[in-house]
């Protein structure tokens, strides 16, 4: 099982924010608004995909995922506050 | 010297925001509403987050970095519709 960590920002019109986001904190930690990260499998990330596309509006909603096979080439920095991602791993 | 490509997400409080987006244009490309990406000297980065931090509140507001030092095991998939990003390198 081929394992990916993710980052995925979300840009998702107000009346489907939530439904949204209930998808996303399945397989992702909660970082900050709109953005959400974690590790997760090939096929996590397909349904992951599939319940998105059930939900938004594809015309007007608009959802990036960031795919690293290796978090090895990759830092983080945070001005101000850590709003969520306890377990940041990257 | 050193690029970089850079992934900028931020939380910031409605009255800010306009000034941190001002910011941040000047080094990177809009992508969607709270992100911005593009490629970056370590020096053109450092004045960035130097700028930032005049303008941020560091107790309310976070600003995420995602810095990588080559784009090579990362890729980018986008569901809906594609806002911004016309020169998008990964």
């Amino acid at each position: 099982m081929v394992k990916i960590y993710l980052i995925m920002v979300y840009d998702i019109k107000e009346e489907r924010v939530n439904k949204v986001l209930k998808i996303a904190r399945k397989y992702l930690n909660w970082i900050q608004n709109s953005v959400l990260e974690g590790e997760i499998s090939d096929a996590g990330f397909t349904k992951l995909k599939m319940e998105i596309k059930e939900v938004i509006n594809l015309e007007e909603d608009s959802v990036i995922f960031y795919l690293m096979r290796t978090t090895r080439y990759t830092s983080r920095e945070v001005i101000g506050i850590e709003k969520g991602g306890e377990e940041t791993i990257i």
